[in-house]
């Protein structure tokens, strides 16, 4: 089994198992959800992702014993991971190392869309001079305002915006992008690769659940 | 289709075939395998590579204008990466490049198993303090010489060795490993994960082309 923990504080089942059943769907590997406790609105700043890490180590180590034989913080953050796999034996992936280094793999410039001001640190830093870009759909700073109508539209022309850079692929640094299914409608309309940070994650987690 | 680049010279079909189908096999994916010519013996020097590199490159853009939408550089050392990259407009992924990524995304101490008297300057560069020992099984400096009866015993002895220097897992600095199935032994014989240098190409290989 592979623990998916959400980083954010939801009693909505549909809403927890979301990216597990991303992965699940994708790479026919059982995924088991679990988030951690209340936090409703998540991580959106320094403040949130420290109170947020104590309950991710818990949560994970909660998750080993129960039997997961892998770990995945969906977050694109990647925050606590350092924190966990020093605290559990089984391996632990990150949503934005995994959308990074998936990208360095493919060698190719990348924009990168996400939602806060700037990419989350672990994203700039992997991907170094390969991200020619950032851009944040006009109008959201939170998860919330991607489910709206016109998110996936603003979504698509911050995407378009990177590919005018001269961008050849899109890497999401916002999970929350996988849950308004951005990435399809990305490879329909655009002719470049899209890095979904929870496809991502679940590429690793699930190749070494195999 | 995936182009898969072998860098020596065969005309046995089934050599010529074997990475391609660790990859069709895996990940359920058609590929197309190439050779570079008048190259029997590959690469193993810096000589041998630079006469390779404008080989590599020819063939690639031929596997590009032959339809293939990814092609793979499958050798451990990713040569002529840079050189292909910049020659055609669709992702070219290397061996090396894809199996270390693919510890750093497991972000846990590796040992590296090669055949060479050091590891690639792509593998050791990209894993930097993640890789905790290299080490090349006794008596094996060519692939020629893993294909005997006694080269998955020498591979396990190493890859014990690396274990007892605190690896928790196993990076594999030469494709020739996949020939001769090594993966899937260490698999059953130790309680560790195995990154092959192939399955690690063709897992990034195939999440482009699906």
């Amino acid at each position: 089994m592979i623990g998916v923990i959400r980083v954010f504080t939801t009693e909505d089942d549909e809403v927890l198992e979301q990216h597990g059943k991303v992965i699940s769907d994708r790479y026919r590997v059982p995924t088991i959800n679990k988030c951690i406790p209340n936090q409703p609105l998540g991580i959106f700043n320094d403040e949130t992702e420290k109170i947020a890490v104590p309950k991710i180590v818990e949560l994970g180590k909660i998750l080993q014993q129960d039997g997961c034989e892998v770990l995945v913080i969906s977050c694109a953050a990647d925050p606590a991971i350092e924190e966990l796999r020093s605290e559990v034996t089984i391996p632990v992936i990150g949503a934005g190392s995994s959308a990074s280094l998936t990208a360095l793999a493919i060698g190719q410039p990348v924009g990168v869309l996400g939602i806060t001001d700037t990419p989350p640190a672990i994203i700039k830093n992997l991907l170094g001079d390969l991200m020619i870009g950032y851009a944040r759909p006009e109008g959201v700073s939170n998860t919330t305002d991607l489910m709206t109508p016109s998110g996936r539209e603003k979504g698509l022309e911050a995407a378009r915006s990177l590919l005018d850079q001269g961008a050849k692929g899109i890497v999401f640094a916002c999970t929350g992008f996988s849950t308004i299914g951005l990435a399809d409608v990305l490879r329909k309309t655009l002719n470049v690769y899209i890095i979904d940070a929870v496809e991502a994650e679940g590429l690793y987690a699930a190749s070494l659940y195999q």
